[in-house]
């Protein structure tokens, strides 16, 4: 039974940021039924100066740029957070209406029911809900519901949330914007088809009712997962808690929980109750700590009941290794690093000592009869991956994609969503290779990378060695990049390196969407653009993926108030101006006068005879990239 | 004539960082004559523990990783450098050799001459060197000489430079590398051609002979700039020459001072004295400051007295931007962003104001004579390039584009060294085409960019959405990369802004040398991958671009001594190590053996089928993006 719940340690209490973002205000859009909100943020712009000053100056509007929030409702100071009772359980009433789930009196995992009643040295969370799972011979899987064609509330959630008002946007821009491939607008019922047919998944277990819906797939904006967790060496439940709140404010989309210390099922308790995204995670950690780091006391029993408790306290996805068979394990003997995931490595381990066929891919219908109870989404590991440049691309990274491509058609036999995972570390010329052979042996199952880091020399700046990597692999389709911070391969990251490595997510997974033509994103570019051209340095730094680092830097070259409104920038200083002399040409000729526009018609026209010239010419010149990649 | 100098001001003496890198040494390589010798870097690597501990281990010796070096003598201890006498002029021989120019007692520009007898309020330069000029009808372009089928002591230098030992690496290791076309020995014939045909540049001014040959060119390795210099808002010339020497010692291959404060000649005086990278300007910003800022007051006399001051002070390359003409002008009205190059929009206003062609372009012929009496480069600049997303790849910009290629082909009939200068702001799908346009329309000529950067909402962070775009550019074909700080956009960088720009552009153009085959760099990545394997946490740390901040991100979690050589990192913690686990995998099956060997060869042959039909396959599947470029 329960123990009486003592006082929640203050620094939890206390610690989780809640301030909105400078210039940001939180809005709520309705669905037509008028049956739910979805959040999103508006960046307030302050007007154009047209002409004049003071009184008899002349202003224009400027619009506020809308952006996908990922922050839950921590920005929105309207709302009371208890964190010891955890966010509210808003998709609860769906959940309940579809009438396809029980809740159970008692956990069904031994090892939940033992900490129950252990003496714990840490406060766990006071108001632990009960589990709910599928009722006999129901599939609670969103795939699921998608594959009976049902449009469930959480994909009519998606489409509005993903959309951010993509209506409003001028339909030649948007034509422009989406003539490679994408939408015009996003609806319900395409978000329905996209997880039938398996090109994306909806992380969210059914007893993770607190989260707000979200899509991972690769005709939608690109997601950033940030890793967080403690480990043997150290780290608090409220120092994680914080984190998982700090990296969803700056735009983490899930979080993965890789605690592999001590009391990890009461860590991530707090985490989930209070999360409004996803939360994954790599349930052999756990496993492993219950046999004492022994990899060949795991068992299938053991592993099950840990599948279990997790599903049963709300994780969305899980990664798991089972495409890591004894046949591939020799294939990295040669290897300069080896096995580099944790994952791969432990199963590996246990392979090779029991000289068995990998428990994961032998029991692998079982898991997913586990997976449709909670609808937790499968995440299948890389335990292969590659760890240097030097063996990127090689037989056993490649062995095992097949494998978990095999195992992606045998998990939408059950109707179970999965996503797939990729490297690591690969040279810029090898990126494309991963993503055309995922697309093809996994047959468009959603790809979810680790960077990849472009090159292995840069300890300390692998944020960067990564972004450069992920970018690229994100504009090729990957529909999720998991964050990597400075202290990659050196330590563990704290608050400020979590920051570090979602801005730069952020930048990767934004610059993909640019390059893959997302209408709103490049409303946001051209909002900064129009900014900076009109020195509105406020909307400058608030547009911005980090206002307060942008703030911060200006203010320590121009520090008054006054350089906030001054007509030139700190560059080149007050007495020459490159953008006032644009002003001088647009006097001259007006902006979008006619002469400006026949000039710029038939320049343009030679420009694309230029263009054409080089498609059709001798080999030396390449096909235009932006051709061969659409 | 000169004042008597007084004494220099301490900080100048004083701040220049002269320590070696950590755990590495300065190394000199003989020609075979044996007449010169070629600095480089030798990182120093610990042995291997084969087996045993304590007096019974067994070591295997681990070559030292030998590197580029753009520090000069600052990272040498045993020279004695003295600031106030600048560097030693070691090219001053091989300059007298060619007996084709001659020593001015005085110099020819006005402006010089007056500073020279004006009471200043900083110290000059105190042993400022008489100026040296091409004898009569001498050409002294490095360009000149390679088409004549001289090889200059210059060129046989850069072989040995650029080669790093190359033919110590294994020949079908270096065959695999080089297969993408890149040479198996840089030869001194390679360099010369390269030269006289154009595809590469040597800037090096004769009245510069501190500096160490260089060459910027797409066949060899990816080279990076460094932006200094002083603005109206500060910044003193003992900053800017530690700017200079701390931007060399992470990796700037050139460095540009774009002062536009007081007493720019002063400071460009003692960066070039001491400077062992070349140097390069954007003389029109001196011009404007003579005018002060009144664009429409400058002349084509005061701007050649410029371009005389600053050639026979030893600027090596200067940014022209003679292709901002009149016809393109009007084409920006309608931008976003309309011209955000100040030199740029300082010819669009003299333009304007005149309604004349640009003097630059008028009097282009002027200026290549001028060039090939000092052997000055040509950065012919990019005026009209994009300063937003938005604005990318516009009319403007490639008619801009095309005037540059036509003027290429002028220089070149003066046999004066020319590269091209490109963007700045450039969506990722849009990177390609650049590059392919720059080939095409300037015939080959080294491309110069800067960055580009693929989204504009993250400022405070643009080192990192440039280095994205830099990284593919500079992959494609890119042959030199200007820098961005994290302050672009919004500040004037110091010290460790410089030092961020650096390494996140160190690593653009390292990773594009991987990409195109570079066999040195590929060495580099893989030491540093066995020494991760091997948990050899010094060599890390130094093997790494930035071994002090590696080295302090790792004391930050595991600050004792032992944990640097504890068979274990920081992430898993001491129970469990994925690496320990690969060691048990070769001991079952040995790396190398042959039941490794026979499964590997098996998996990659079916790996190649998959990847044959992948290409062969229908059209959802992209050309293989390796192929499609190399």
């Amino acid at each position: 039974m329960l123990k009486t719940a003592k006082a929640i340690p203050a620094s939890i209490v206390t610690s989780v940021t809640r301030e909105p973002l400078s210039g940001s205000k939180k809005i709520y859009v309705s669905n037509e039924a008028n049956t739910f909100k979805v959040a999103m943020r508006h960046i307030e712009l302050s007007p154009t100066l047209l002409r004049g000053s003071g009184d008899t100056a002349e202003y224009e509007e400027n619009e506020p740029v809308r952006v996908y929030d990922t922050s839950g409702p921590y920005t929105d100071p309207s709302i009371d957070i208890d964190l010891n009772k955890g966010l509210p359980k808003f998709r609860k009433d769906w959940i309940d209406a579809r009438n396809d789930t029980v809740q159970l009196e008692n956990f069904s995992s031994d090892f939940t029911n033992q900490r129950l009643i252990d003496e714990l040295d840490i406060e766990p969370f006071e108001n632990k809900p009960k589990p709910r799972i599928a009722a006999e011979g129901k599939n609670v899987s969103q795939m699921h519901y998608a594959r009976q064609g049902i449009i469930t509330p959480e994909m009519e959630y998606i489409a509005i949330r993903e959309n951010l008002g993509r209506a409003s946007i001028p339909q030649d821009q948007i034509a422009e914007l989406t003539a490679k491939g994408l939408p015009k607008e996003i609806t319900a019922e395409f978000v329905r088809k996209e997880i039938a047919e398996g090109r994306a998944v909806m992380p969210m277990n059914i007893n993770h009712p607190e989260l707000e819906p979200m899509i991972i797939g690769r005709n939608f904006l690109v997601k950033i997962n940030a890793n967080i967790g403690n480990s043997a060496l150290g780290s608090s439940i409220d120092e994680e808690v914080e984190k998982m709140v700090w990296s969803t404010r700056w735009g983490g989309d899930t979080v993965m929980d890789l605690s592999t210390g001590k009391n990890i099922h009461e860590t991530r308790e707090w985490i989930i109750r209070n999360s409004p995204v996803p939360i994954g995670t790599v349930p052999i950690y756990q496993a492993l700590e219950k046999v004492k780091g022994i990899a060949e006391d795991l068992t299938w029993e053991l592993f099950r009941d840990t599948l279990i408790e997790q599903a049963e306290q709300g994780v969305s996805y899980f990664t798991i290794h089972a495409g890591v068979l004894l046949e591939y394990v020799p294939l990295t003997a040669n290897r300069v690093t080896g096995i580099v995931s944790r994952g791969g490595s432990i199963m590996a381990k246990w392979c090779l000592a029991h000289h068995k066929e990998n428990f994961l891919y032998t029991h692998f219908d079982d898991i997913c009869e586990i997976m449709k109870a909670y609808d937790v989404t499968f995440s299948l590991g890389d335990g292969l991956r590659p760890g240097s440049i030097a063996d990127a691309n090689d037989a056993a990274q490649f062995g095992e994609l097949k494998t978990l491509g095999e195992l992606t058609q045998k998990a939408w036999k059950h109707d179970v969503q999965v996503m797939i995972e990729g490297p690591g570390h690969v040279p810029m010329d090898k990126i494309k290779a991963n993503m055309d052979e995922q697309l093809h042996h996994c047959y468009e199952a959603p790809f979810y990378t680790l960077g990849p880091l472009v090159t292995d020399i840069a300890p300390g700046y692998d944020h960067i060695t990564s972004g450069i990597g992920a970018a690229q692999i994100g504009w090729y389709g990957t529909a999720m990049l998991c964050y990597v911070t400075p202290k990659e391969h050196l330590g563990l990251p704290n608050k400020d390196d979590v920051k570090t490595g979602i801005i730069t997510y952020k930048i990767a997974a934004h610059a993909a969407d640019l390059a893959k033509g997302h209408p709103n994103s490049q409303v946001r570019d051209d909002a900064m653009s129009k900014a900076r051209f009109e020195f509105r340095w406020e909307d400058q730094f608030n547009i911005g993926l980090d206002p307060d680092t942008a703030r911060a830097y200006h203010d320590a070259t121009l520090p008054k108030e006054s350089a906030k409104v001054a007509h030139f920038c700190s560059m080149c200083g007050p007495k020459f101006c490159s953008m006032k002399i644009t002003q001088e040409v647009r006097d001259q000729y007006g902006t979008g006068s006619e002469y400006a526009k026949q000039q710029e018609a038939a320049a343009v026209g030679m420009q694309e005879k230029s263009i054409e010239f080089v498609k059709l010419g001798s080999e030396i010149y390449k096909p235009d990239f932006n051709e061969a990649n659409s």
